[in-house]
């Protein structure tokens, strides 16, 4: 058994839009062992999706289309649809009795054109649309099936969610399920990981994948079962092995931040955190900025390029940074420190990093960036043979600081 | 004339990646009007691939693949080509004295599966590809013309546009190009550009349109004509016409972001610039570090949500905040100018935004924020009627202050 997803929509071929419908749907599918073999993208006309679709059955066993369902003359499924499975378009009163309903819901009036929307291909199955105004529908041919979706993402995955994926688990008797976890580390590399869990990733089922971001690696496992649960339970039994190996490396799952798995970490203690930068230019306070609802617990901070700027707005002494030079631990020590009374915050976060010429992650010249953290039972102290501004350089410096403080709490 | 767009991969059919390629590929052939008809996506499989060339060849005048030229199993598209248009695929000593000839360049030796990249469908015209290892192939068929690209970007890109474009304009005598320029306005909603250039945008040749981002808008000029100068020509005329009516609103063009110019602009000025923020958590420090080579430019500064901090750091009165308020003008102008001092920076900008539940650009709670920018000829004051730490928030409040002194260095 296998699928294609053909989508509608001239813009889509202008290279304009990024279509994030079929990654969607491709995953979707897959879950539920429906393999997918083509996808096609046609502009809004009538007569070139109607070939696409002609050929689509003629290799495929089920289609998706998405797109063109709405009440305008460029939208062109309905009639595409008709035309490639050579069936009439009828009115449907029940489908303009839905519309109706839904419109008079809105305290809307539909036009005309809305009438278009009651029209379906002879024989049709209808889906109720309850989140848009645009219903879908599915033809059962004698070469295969055609379901049709709205464009509107939102629209879209509530329908594959609530009518799509069951119908086809029924309609295919489709048994097999597949279910995919991801793991999230931070603070290990991907060779490392590879090296500590290579006899995971031999294994056929569960899989184990790896995906690697700069700075962070995720631990894909990817499950087949007959039923959810037993998807469920393989991968939960593969996801024991995984953490006995990386532990305290794995900081969350799925689509987890670091940045809002710590900040969750740090309102349950009741920690509030300030933070000073110097080479990572504002990426540690903009990714605990930009999480909604931050602000009760990431207090602020600076972004510091000077001996003299430590010294006029925290108060650092000037002999102390005389002494030691600015990227310094004791600099940093000191800086952190006086972050929590300058800031009211409980934790004092300092980054000391060189940001010379040609410093960066890879390469000859990797600088170095000294770290601490005060406010916790002890001081933390850490040094970074690394340094430079560019954006890996950024990047791997904010998501190390960030795991620091994680690992700090964790008393790891 | 038509085209279509063949992708192979199956990591594009898993929807775990995102097909750029294509984006790219669509907007070129669009430039020298060659419609794109189709795009399709199929998986590593050399009967599937085969499936998809023969229907293309069905529909389309040129078909243009990417992937699938390297050097492994999975690497389908040569064995594809050669069995959709029915023809042998043979050695080419030519081709693989390329590919002998670029291993050694980069002292390297080729594996005996190197060796299949030298092979073509017979009679294909071969497309020496200088930035990487694997040789393309043009396949003129009595059907239509088939053109297989690498499928990495870089690849791809450099012999589309050394290559490709040259090969489709002289072979299918397309003397139409068609160019756009993008034109980048901050500071003036989509509704306003609409109304001032209204008249413009019913014009065909070049046509006007508008996209709106987050705060920002973009007036895209297209034209189409006989040759690249007289689409420029084109293009020129009508930048002047849209200048005359949004001037000062325009910051850049192209893929400017307004970041960049405004940075241009201090370096060039000779300024340096601190900054201090609140309800946007780091957002302006954020644009402004992010900026390759930033640091000589954008001195820092700080993100403070309380009082005391502002007083703590800077040294701004306590009794002025409590005469005017955190949010007031006065309290700002006064931080902007410590902040020049504290920073080392000829320039201070502080952003004193409320952050109150609910607060956002849109809705009935909307805040104020209150900002200063000193160290020009005379201080800069603004209080806008916006709040909020959303992300919409945060990026029309960095916006607008990044605008604010775009202007105010130009006097506007």
């Amino acid at each position: 058994m296998h699928a294609e997803i053909i989508t509608t929509g001239t813009e889509l071929l202008l290279g304009e839009t990024v279509d994030t419908n079929s990654t969607y749907i491709a995953r979707r599918l897959r879950e539920i062992g429906l393999n997918l073999y083509y996808k096609t993208s046609v502009g809004d006309n009538e007569e070139r999706t109607a070939l696409v679709l002609r050929q689509g059955l003629t290799r495929s066993d089920v289609i998706i289309t998405t797109g063109g369902l709405g009440p305008t003359v460029d939208d062109v499924t309905r009639q595409a649809v008709a035309r490639a499975t050579d069936r009439e378009l009828l009115f449907s009163p029940q489908l303009w009795e839905q519309i109706l309903a839904r419109f008079a819901h809105w305290n809307r009036e539909p036009t005309e054109n809305n009438r278009r929307q009651a029209f379906m291909p002879e024989g049709a199955i209808p889906i109720e649309n309850p989140v848009g105004t645009a219903p879908c529908f599915i033809v059962e041919s004698e070469q295969g099936i055609i379901i049709t979706l709205p464009g509107v993402p939102r629209e879209m995955k509530y329908l594959m969610e609530h009518n799509v994926i069951p119908y086809l688990r029924e309609r295919l008797d489709l048994r097999e399920i597949i279910k995919a976890r991801v793991l999230r580390t931070a603070g290990i590399g991907e060779s490392v990981i590879d090296h500590l869990i290579a006899d995971l990733m031999t294994e056929s089922n569960p899989t184990v994948g790896l995906a690697a971001h700069a700075g962070q690696t995720d631990v894909r496992i990817t499950a087949k079962a007959e039923s959810e649960s037993a998807a469920d339970a393989l991968i939960a039994q593969m996801e024991i092995r995984v953490r006995e190996r990386l532990n305290d490396h794995i900081y969350g799952h799925g689509e987890q931040l670091l940045e809002e798995v710590l900040l969750e970490m740090l309102r349950e203690g009741g920690h509030t955190l300030a933070v000073l930068e110097t080479n990572s230019r504002g990426a540690i306070a903009r990714r605990l900025g930009h999480v909604s609802g931050s602000a009760d617990t990431f207090r602020g901070g600076l972004v510091a390029l000077e001996a003299e700027t430590l010294t006029r707005s925290l108060g650092v002494p000037n002999a102390l940074i005389a002494q030691y030079g600015f990227y310094s631990c004791e600099v940093a020590a000191e800086a952190a420190r006086r972050l929590t009374s300058t800031y009211n915050a409980s934790l004092g976060l300092a980054v000391l990093g060189s940001a010379g010429e040609g410093e960066d992650v890879y390469g000859k010249k990797v600088g170095h960036t000294c770290v601490a953290l005060q406010g916790l039972d002890k001081p933390i102290l850490r040094q970074w043979d690394i340094g430079g501004s560019t954006n890996l350089a950024q990047i791997w410096v904010s998501t190390s600081a960030l795991n620091l403080i994680r690992r700090a709490i964790l008393d790891l």
